[in-house]
Formats: structure tokens, sequence, C-alpha cells
């Protein structure tokens, strides 16, 4: 029996969040819906944050309108506080899940949520009941899980101390994000191997970005220490604010292709994400990190040269 | 006590060799001067290979004449046969170290090396004489150690059988190379596994492509296996000439960045690495895949943002 891996791509949201250019809601549906064909365990479409800050996901209730949803697939939608959870829960079309924010660095959370962590915690306390009362699943991010682009080095026991308030609250699944990449396989061992052991029965995610290169080996780290739940956005799309010409998420085909070269199981075709990934650079006019789309799937032999024909 | 991690940079050779326009003798020399600085423990600096078939390697001769020599630095040089040890053996200022090259793959040794296993070998057997003559390591190379871009899958037990075979020549170093970036880390996990635990005493070095974004996952893999030498290239130079557009070589300041993120000792200093890395694209022309390059290091932290400061 081949494990399986659960794969989340977040590239609607995360990837398209930080586009300067508006991308149209209809293209976001239909990527949506083309991803929802690819086996894909869960996808990020939406965002209910402050639509003046964050422009390209104005249309949040719209594309989960207009999705023609797969059974399956579990839609999930980004929210950094109360307000953002019940804009969510008083849609008709709401999310599957509602996936709640808060970064382990304060300075971050600040920055981010504009809320102390003890204030981003008391609104988190009343998120259980709306979201049960709307049937929504509730995720729980811990942004800045492996570091801090102010603060440095995050300390792990407050991440464990993080994830088990979230776990109290209630929520079905945390997680783990390095929101700037800045995390290392070591670290990853290390941080995800105590929260496995510690809370064995929580759905538990790894959120990477390949900022620094380290994305699939990060990855590799995560599996080793027993994590079957990975984020990862198709072309590699989305970026790090604090570093331009960086790179953002690790980039989900090649997750996938490395998955399935290990013996992974992760139900999904390989080759209808890499016909979603191609469309990626039409839609934001630009290049982007994705390899396998560049280079073709592992074993895509090339022709023997003619001159060693006989 | 950390563990010592040795860094070989291939750049000069393995970069520059694909690049249409020539690069300028005093550039190599200059790049190699500086590289001698960062404390990398091997530089590769030459190619005694059909200068029709590589022009840009056409000037190995002066580069190994030119440039200044650090104690310390191993200064190497590939070849795909005799004559071209021989061309090596021949100079007053010699490479320290020849790395003679086959493929697993015969496929892929008629087409890179015009020869069959057995024609290469028979010229390997009178490598050493030569070498130890002239005072030169030899250091032999598998190429599609991981996979043919040709014949797909390569049996473990034919690489093994190679290694065991070029250790019987006498060679001084076995390097396992990944050369069209086919590699995953379950098969490096288990090939380097198996390789340290036959030759225990054998110098062992990896050498990963980033072809489908697995290169650094690949090297966490050949770190828990015992691997402790490696390959890169600075600003993640290089290519797959059967894939146009796709990285090639791992970028070695990402290489290090990670293994110093992770506490490994690599004797280098990855400031004066970026520097030589920054570099790069003004002297081919082109973007280049280094991710450190545009991130910055890990611990590198960003300004609290004013709004938030008190």
């Amino acid at each position: 029996m081949k494990t399986r891996i659960y794969v989340n791509d977040v590239a609607v949201r995360d990837g398209f969040q930080i586009e300067k250019d508006f991308v149209p809601t209809e293209t976001k549906v239909a990527m949506v819906d083309a991803l929802s064909q690819t086996g894909l365990a869960k996808i990020e479409v939406a965002s209910f944050v402050n639509p003046k800050l964050v422009p390209n996901m104005r249309d949040g209730e719209e594309v989960l309108a207009r999705i023609q949803r797969q059974p399956g697939v579990c839609y999930t939608a980004i929210a950094l506080n109360l307000r953002g959870v019940e804009r969510a829960a008083a849609l008709t079309a709401r999310p599957d899940e509602i996936n709640v924010v808060m970064s382990v660095s304060e300075t971050h959370n600040r920055a981010n949520a504009n809320r102390t962590h003890a204030q981003s915690l008391a609104e988190f306390a009343e998120v259980m009941a709306i979201a049960r009362k709307a049937g929504m699943r509730v995720n729980g991010s811990l942004s800045t899980s492996f570091g801090c682009p102010f603060e440095g080095l995050v300390a792990e026991d407050s991440v464990i101390g993080f994830v088990e308030k979230y776990l109290e609250l209630g929520f079905d699944g945390v997680t783990l994000a390095d929101t700037t990449g800045m995390a290392n396989p070591k670290q990853v061992a290390s941080l995800a191997g105590r929260v496995v052991k510690r809370f064995p029965r929580a759905e538990i995610t790894l959120h990477f970005h390949n900022t620094r290169g380290m994305g699939l080996a990060n990855v590799l780290a995560g599996l080793d220490a027993g994590v079957i739940r990975y984020d990862g956005s198709i072309a590699g799309l989305g970026g790090c604010p604090f570093a331009p010409g960086a790179t953002g998420n690790i980039c989900t085909e090649d997750l996938v292709n490395m998955l399935h070269d290990m013996g992974y199981d992760t139900g999904i075709d390989l080759e209808k994400l890499l016909a979603c990934a191609r469309r990626i650079p039409d839609i934001v006019h630009h290049d982007v990190p994705g390899q396998v789309l560049k280079s073709g799937k592992t074993l895509e032999l090339r022709p023997v040269p003619q001159r060693l024909q006989t």
C-alpha cells in the first residue's frame, strides 16, 4: 500500500493575491474548475480580508458562487479575523472550510492582521460556533512558524503552544506555515516531529515557500516526520513581499512529480495539473518558477540521437 | 563538533560550457581566483574535451596557467578519454585532479563520449599510471547514475558495478552524477546508502541538477546516507541540453545557505560566495536560477514597518 499524501493548491489565493493586475473573476473560476478535475484534495479559492489592502481578492464571494464544486474536494478560504469568518459564514455559497490565520511572531501578526496574539485568539474563540452553525470546517494557520522576517528565529515552544490553543478551540486542522521561506530541513524535522508526536491525531498541514530553494527539501523532512498534508501553488506562483524577485510557494506540480517518483499516492493526475500550470504565465503575464513545466516529467524520455541509431 | 561538508563548484566548467557566447579567458580566470578565496574545497576549472564540440572550453590550458592557486583548494578538470588525460598531464600548469567521465547508460556514453562502456573502461585502465606520474589525483564520474534521458531508469546494480570498477582501477574518488536531473530523494537514499555501506572508505561525491526542483531534497537524502561531498554551480548556472529553459546544476550558494542553516560546517564564507554569484548574470547576459541571490540569506531580517514602531 502506497502512503496517501493530500495536496492543497493555493495559487488562486496565495498566488493571485500579490499580482498587480486584477485577475478577472471568470479566470479565477475557470482555474478553480480546472483544478477541481485534477484530484487535488483541497483548493484555496478566496480570502475574506480587507479588499482595499488585497484588491485581487475582492471577488471571493462571486468566485465561491460560480465554481462547479466536485465531490471529495474541499474548497477553503482565508480569514484573518472574526469579521472575515462572519462574511464567509453569511454566504449561501460558503467555503467548505475557513482557514484562520495568526502569525507566531507578534510583530508579523500586527503587520499582517493588525492584531496582537491576545486579540487574534479572542476572536478565534468565537469562530468555532459560527463555523459549526454554517457547516464549515475550521483550519488554523500559524504564519512564521519557522522564522519571522522582522523578529528572526521563532521558538519551537511558541509554535507548539499555539497549536495546542488551536486544538483546544476545536479547530479541525492546523497548518504550520513558512511564510517567507526561512525553514530548513533540520528545523522542519524537529518542529514537525514534535508536533506529530505531541498531537498524534491532529490534522497537520505544512505550507512551505521556496524562497531560498529549500522548499522540496523541507517537504522531504516533513514526510520523514510523518506529515501527509502539504500546500503548494501551481507553476510556483506566489512571492515574498519582502524579497522582490524571490519565488513564493513551493510548486504544486513539482511537488507531485517528486511524490510520484518516490512512490507516494496523491490521487492527482499530473498531466491535468500540468495543463492548469501551463495556463498561468498567460494569466499573470510573467515567467513562473515551476521546473517540471520546463523540463517535463522525470520519465519523459528524449529520442536517441540520429547518429547513434543503427 | 559540526560535520564538515566539502563543496566543489563547477560553474566555470559545467556552467560556462553550455553558454553560446565565448566567456573570455580572463573572465574565467578572475572567477576562479574569486572562488578560490571563498573556502570551497574544490573548483572545476577546465574540460579537456574536443574544442570543436565544446568551444567554450577551448582555453582550459590557459585558464590553468593563469589562475592563482590557493593552498587547500583542489583544482580539477574533466576528461572523457585517454587523450584528454594525456593533454592535461602534459601541461606544466596541470590540474591537481583529473575527473574522467563515463555514463552508466551506454546510449548516453555513446552520445557524450562516443565510446561504449568497454572502450571507456579500457582507456581508463591506463589513466592511473599517467596521472600518478604527473602527480594528479583521479576522480571518476558516473553520469546518468540516477536515470538516462534516452534509456530511462538505470539499474542500481550497474552503478555499483561501475563504482567497484573505478575503485579497482585505483581512482581516488567517485562521483555519482544526476546528469539530467532525474533523481528523487528515495532513489538517492537507496543508491547512495548502498554505495556508502559497500565502499565505506571511498571518497564519494554527489552531483545533482535541479531540473525538476528536487536538487536540495536530493542533497538532504545524500546527507542522511552519509555522503559529505557535493557539486554545485554558483548562481545555479548550467542547464540541460535536452530541456531548454530548465535549470541545471544545484546552486552552490543555495546549497551552502541550507547547509549552514542546518548547522553543517562547509568552511565557506557565504558572503564571498554570493559576491561571486552576483557577477554571473553580467557574464552570461541572462537571468540565473539562484534563489538566495534574490532573497538574501535566511536571517537577513527586514525592518519592522514604520507604522508598528512606537
